[in-house]
């Protein structure tokens, strides 16, 4: 696990994949930042848009579909609609059946990171809602995480 | 009111403030299209950043900030993540205290309007909660809002 | 269409169908109460929460399912987190393919409605995307629906 | 930290503090259960509302309130969709500014638990935004965490 110092120091050249969204006013809460259930949802975003861009996932139609099962945040400054938020993604774990991501979300414009999270997905046949031991995740989830794979020397064994 | 066949027939050149939002996952329902909630907020979310940016509203310091009391979406068709939304406003009427705004969605590379809606906000102190009945609407927010009134010759009277 | 005084005169016993949801942080914006769009949010759970509970609705399998295609939503006063929301709901219409509900929000212990709406939606066949022109809404839509008609003279042409 | 295994064994009875929350149908996402990023909310939403009922906050007003900086969920099981969730609440350690709370949501009916969070918040100055470092919290937000504090023998330094 890295540090918490290494977390803050992260920049956006350290992910390979970035998307830009918008904030929205119902993103603010009463003390006038995003709340912090909001980060999940963008993070949430930017992975299954990678998902659905570069690996073909179909949500209503794929024969695997990722569900999460474990997620983590680190908050270190706070963005405020109407500000622009880029959120970043890169695969840190590639396992049989798991992936785990790092993201992280920055304010346009802005240089330090202002959060930075690890989610862990495990790709699911849609048939029994469980992974298939055999084979693990679908080759085109396999090959289109691996293109942003960065510590390619972990492996998980989920 | 304008007919539903007119609100079909609305193109983005009809508005002059278009703004682009990126769909997230949570927007979608489980009918895999985004919830009809989803255009409420973006509406929100267009209209705010318009009452920030060109009319100088700061939402927890402002004098007067503005409240939604009517708000009215025709869905004409659908979007699904991960589309890039574009919101369009613009004025429809301006009164004393209170602005109609006509917004719509469309879908990033589409023709066709997906949906319209009219908001009504009235313009209240932040001491009293209740309009200045009378001054209105600060001259900011009246200055800012003329830019994008497209039909001057309604003038309502609240 | 009923007068806003009429609106504003809405009571409890006006409904047939109400549920309690408590708010939640994340529902207030930065004007300290809950944001606009989340009304729709609640107006729509307690109507699909109708169909699923009193009409047999099974959002990913039945053939048949409801789609919005028109809300409007008035505004008299204000709720914030962390109140009880009351959500009252009636059917005021009921077509041959098409339902318009009355919805109200209520604040738990505050006899004044906070806000009040129509939602109307179509049925339309899972296969096709589109109202079943020959027969309508199913019977079992049609049978909980009519449970909760409160005025039973009006009939749309949808 | 405890184990999976021992956080897949948590009980209701754990927890001193427990509130129940409707779902909506804006929860669930395209697979049909409760979209993970709702569960932040839902945990936020209880935790909030503690700071409220039982510690005197005030959002827009104390002197004092709680920014959070860390927070992680298990995911053992999903929530679907009308279903009503139970949020679990109890403090896990007590610092001079910071407080761990343990999270965990129920489905109502259900014995298993189907996650289980930690969120770290600490107690910031309304005028800088930043902790006290002479005072820490104030006393009423120390002694309404004191009463649903469990392992009374951890400490953070924070």
């Amino acid at each position: 696990m890295p540090s918490l110092k290494e977390l803050k120091a992260r920049k956006r050249s350290d992910y390979p994949y970035i998307l830009e969204y918008r904030t929205r006013w119902s993103d603010n809460d009463m003390y006038a930042h995003m709340n912090n259930a909001m980060y999940t949802v963008l993070y949430d975003a930017v992975i299954n848009t990678y998902l659905v861009e570069a690996c073909g996932m179909r949500p209503h139609h794929s024969p695997q579909h990722a569900l999460v099962v474990h997620s983590q945040i680190d908050y270190f400054g706070s963005i405020s609609f109407p500000k622009v938020a880029e959120l970043a993604l890169r695969v840190a774990r590639l396992g049989h059946s798991s992936v785990t991501y790092d993201v992280a979300l920055f304010e346009k414009g802005v240089d330090e990171v202002r959060s930075v999270g690890e989610f862990v997905q495990v790709f699911v046949e849609r048939e029994t809602g469980r992974p298939n031991a055999a084979t693990g995740m679908s080759a085109a989830y396999k090959e289109g995480l691996e293109k942003i794979l960065v510590q390619g020397d972990a492996k998980s064994k989920i």
